[in-house]
């Protein structure tokens, strides 16, 4: 059985949505409040951006057992030695990124439809899965089912650990949790948070809540 | 003393610039006229059509002995086993791009200003770096002549081997190779060329009659 215990409440951050916080102020507060894991996701920085932020925010969990998880660039994973990488269907290959990798970082992948899921299936030593809970669903492949609904099903389709993302807030949390995901992931309902620790905190309480 | 004659005439592509055709069309017409190395530009593209790009153009180099180049994207040059890495200044750091990719590996640096040339000079195992020659000189930082007597200017300043970019074409590229560049590097002039074989092999033939 793998672990899923850290996914329960996952970050990702994104700057744009931080208020002109930085991302590693918001991360501090966040992490006190309870999240389980932060990914870092910087489509637009620099490379030099991205890598300097990432040294930030791996000092702030520096000690907490919190993995930092690296979005998309596996050069950024390797610059601060992160401890897990995600990849969506338009980066680089699993099987690449793993090679390159080895067996102890952690690799999550986001699927967008059922036959992504039973692709990822073959990947033995992939960590989760990552689908969309509700929202935009702006990928053109995505067909699956939102809501509760569609995260049972994805978790009955997948052999791994699933996170879903996309549009979970406080109101929904523990509707999703209910249908069996191993975590939350969330982006503006922190970074854009007036408290972030208090948001962290009810998240993680409505996660725990749709568990029992 | 470094080996540097592999740097005489580089190409730096740039898909937007192909006329519609695919990068690799034109790297292969480039490399019968005679482009000593290839370096991979692709600011745009996901990582996914970068990797696939870049496998296309290792299988078109293969077995030609020109070094295939990765700008900035570290994960890339490890995910198709490239020769070489180029850096920027809002690029990974040199020296942690040299702890991960070790001592075989290709690097090269460009430098906007003489303090970024004479920092160059600590990096012992840089494999080059690259100056402005002519252009727009967008850079904020750039603050070096421009022309054969920027080139020169910088060739004193730097340990390492040369190459010029930036507003290079059959005219000008003389003047250049006889300022002591070690190379110099071109991407409309071969992109957009109507025959790229053509325009590499006048580009190489006005850099050795410079040389003379």
């Amino acid at each position: 059985m793998k672990k899923s215990n850290y996914l329960k409440l996952y970050l990702v951050t994104d700057s744009g949505l931080a208020l002109g916080r930085s991302v590693e102020s918001v991360v501090h507060e966040a992490v006190r409040g309870g999240v389980t894991v932060v990914q870092l996701r910087e489509k637009e920085a620099s490379s030099r951006d991205f890598y300097n932020t990432a040294l930030r925010v791996k000092e702030i969990l520096r000690g907490t057992g919190i993995p930092l998880i690296i979005n998309d660039r596996l050069d950024i994973l390797l610059a601060v030695d992160a401890d897990g990488l995600h990849i969506g269907q338009s980066d680089l290959p699993y099987e690449v990124a793993r090679r390159i990798l080895g067996p102890d970082k952690i690799i999550g992948l986001s699927c967008d439809n059922d036959e992504q899921l039973l692709k990822a299936n073959q990947y033995e030593d992939l960590d989760y899965v990552a689908v969309q809970a509700y929202g935009t669903q702006t990928k053109a492949e995505a067909d699956h089912p939102l809501g509760p609904e569609g995260v049972l099903r994805s978790k009955q389709l997948t052999r791994h650990p699933l996170v879903a993302i996309g549009g979970i807030h406080l109101e929904n949390a523990a509707a999703i949790s209910a249908a069996y995901a191993d975590g939350i992931a969330v982006v503006s309902e922190i970074m854009s948070a007036a408290d972030p620790q208090k948001a962290a905190a009810n998240l993680l309480q409505e996660f725990e809540k749709g568990r029992k």
